[in-house]
């Protein structure tokens, strides 16, 4: 399969990278080995020594986080990926002892990494997730391993349409009859469903919008989709009746990065407000938490059996019958098609 | 592997499928759910969304047995595979919107399925098993998973002359004595074991076949085989001296079905006649779980050993020295191929 | 992957072959059957029956230890590969019954395997392990299965420099600036190490080469490698200012058998003279036990994940950064492709 290389990818949460501690990652079918250097700054090396190609992973984070030690025969590299400790013979230090090094940064609450031309790399091209900003918004934030394509879970958040069938719980006949469009703006595209004078939605979520008991809410679905894989939703609701800026917005994150061709990396998030105080940090966390089950029990297992059933199939190559609610992953996926060609055959 | 596909397999037994539920197997390496209509009719289809690919057994059963209901956004198709519900948008079905239905026959306690030409299938062809015909006979029924080629299979109950080594329990002087003959009848071929004079036989065996205690049984196992792999075999047994006619047979069914080239359904079915009483079911009941111990620990091992031995190689490429016991699986293997390559030139 | 054929390799300890039994064993690609004869000699066929291809270790030793009879249908096999019964139809043998037989040699407490061409076994070339001769001393041996190419494993062992990374127990100031040398003498490469003055080996080390307390010692390795992967690790200790005839050496093997491309055979021994009295075989058993922890939980997942990040790559096409102490190995595959390049070219 090819990647879109020069892009930039989640690797990980902020919090899933401790000082001091090695992180492997298999990324666009790359083993790259995470750390934090004397900074706190977030690295991202080839996890594979060039003398012997044990992983960097299993060694160890030295001088302060100047250098990592490769567990074999301890060379030292340091984040550029050069070779800075030769510990054997008189020391001298092969000029081919370097590992690639990758552009890192650290930004709404993620590791974001560019597997492509480092010097491509513009951090200003990283999708914004204000929503993410740990200093205003208390954040629960989780990662599955997911055995199936990455293009599959776009198709999956940008077409809704399934929460009807796979999540019942959140199911209702307002669902049903929701407003469905779609926008594509640059290498944007964007899905938003509206469902109006809902009277089944389920007590939480009434609660979590701040629907007064007896009324009807008004909800929608606003998703994201920036390429390659970064997808951001806003989940919102109010009273129906009263404009949508009075409502209540909970916005969460989608991002996903294939570790193989069949093999995908998923990061979600989802954010509250500090200004709600203390209970933001108490809400996310829960929420993060009950997101999980949806995810795994419903979402995971049929992405995987669907990835089962095409065989590493294109998609387009299987004539999948398009339904109205394909509109916005069938834009998206063209849109990624057309940057993977130009970046082959650039 | 090229199957033989215009020919009936058994897919399940008849008591594998309950109303209301999905049943997924695959067969001859394709995806099919089976479940039963509103009559209680069963049906079989591709197992394989033409949306976006889900698994269609990870769905329901709707409209009373009407249609099956695709888990992931919800198409709704009837027995001939037909797409009758599309919930979102007008609603309105794409002419493309349907999956393969399979010819699915109800006979001998089994479903057997048709994996070719719709328009071929015959079901005076299904091969004849009358002692799985519920209303006269008891019948205990099992299934099990056998990683290695149905051929091998096949082998395996037209060559009993294993039992003597595979299967010491039933082996005694007379097993090893015995007399084999042959013969094939259009697409059907024959396998007999005569075994005469046998005092070794173990006890529950004498019992069964009513032998007073003291005198010597004549023993005989025929088995018959129709291409492609569908197997009875009557276990019979007299006192010596007695014509045949006046003695036990016990009859059962062993029918193989390809999953994939190198893993296959195993159908096995032992029958008692209803006729001796309500003993009957608890016999069938008895007989079909001390078969599967055998079946599980002494055939399951040994093919699937050879099957690792011969590593995806065909049998003749690898010159296989053939002994007496082989001429009747030699004849079914050449039938099965002439049929494969009389379909595949075809 | 290419092997050298035409070369001795363990197939098995001594002690791992019982009278009566039949050990499976794949080396090579080739699945091995290894027993004792009459005699306690033991002997090697190929693991598979020439009728039906069924393994012939899950058959039966049988006459005695005069053959072999496979479990499918009771062919039986002499130990020089030959069909000696035929329990079927008039028993006549069909020509073409033989499997492969492997000239096999038990030599120092090891059963040593050609996998060429018969005519060209000269045991004379088993590599010299004196230290495994049962009569003066006493043997620990194990087993382990590395899921990585056998030369990563040559090169393990011939570099030992990974000693002072890998296992923390065994390093000290001293081992850190170890004198290095290697030589190649024929088709045999020597690596030795030397360290001098070293006050920091750890108690159990000082013990075992018997250095009074306060005092210093000196420690070397001398590692022997002959093609294709037979080696010999002598371990000694003496008192710093002693010359090393005074000191205390303790030999070792470490030989390794390929058991398909990306699996090894790991055989590994320590030995202790039986001159000490009945405590060698208390120290055999204690260190060969000790031995098993740094292989399995040290150098196993290292090489292992060496092996994974490789890929199944050649190593040279990885254009591998060398160091000093890569030296030995690096001649070590030279000669062994050479090796390899002369027989498959001959």
């Amino acid at each position: 399969m090819t990647f879109l290389r020069n892009a930039w990818y989640v690797a990980a949460w902020t919090q899933e990278l401790a000082a001091g501690a090695l992180l492997s990652r298999t990324l666009l079918d790359e083993p790259v080995v995470l750390y934090r250097d004397a900074d706190g700054t977030a690295r991202a090396l080839h996890d594979r020594c060039p003398h012997r190609f044990a992983p960097l992973s299993m060694g160890k984070v030295c001088d302060g986080g100047a250098s990592v030690q490769c567990p074999y025969h301890g060379l030292r590299f340091d984040a550029t990926g050069a070779c800075v400790h030769n510990p054997h013979g008189d020391g001298a230090i092969p000029k081919a002892a370097k590992v690639r090094a990758y552009p890192i940064v650290e930004r709404w609450s993620a590791l974001w990494i560019w597997m492509g031309e480092p010097e491509r790399a513009d951090p200003s091209r990283i999708p914004s997730f204000p929503f993410n900003d740990a200093a205003d918004w208390a954040i629960g934030a989780g990662h599955l391993a997911i055995d199936g394509e990455y293009e599959l879970e776009i198709d999956n958040i940008l077409d809704l349409s399934h929460i009807e069938f796979l999540h019942p719980l959140f199911s209702s006949e307002a669902v049903r009859r929701a407003k469905v469009d779609f926008e594509q703006d640059g290498d944007t595209v964007w899905s938003k469903r509206h469902m109006t004078n809902d009277m089944e939605a389920p007590e939480f979520l009434r609660q979590a919008f701040q629907i007064p008991p007896g009324k009807p809410m008004d909800r929608w679905l606003h998703v994201r989709w920036d390429a390659p894989a970064s997808m951001a939703l806003w989940s919102g609701g109010v009273t129906s009746g009263l404009p949508p800026e009075q409502g209540v917005v909970v916005p969460g994150a989608h991002c996903f990065t294939p570790e193989t061709a069949g093999r995908t990396h998923y990061f979600y998030s989802i954010s509250f407000p500090r200004a709600i105080g203390p209970m933001a940090e108490t809400l996310a966390a829960q929420n993060v938490e009950a997101l999980r089950g949806p995810f795994e029990r419903e979402d995971k297992p049929i992405i995987e059996a669907v990835s089962r059933r095409m065989a590493g199939a294109d998609l387009w190559d299987l004539k999948p019958v398009l339904l109205s609610g394909d509109a916005a992953s069938v834009r998206a996926r063209r849109l990624l098609k057309t940057l993977i060609d130009k970046e082959t055959t650039a």
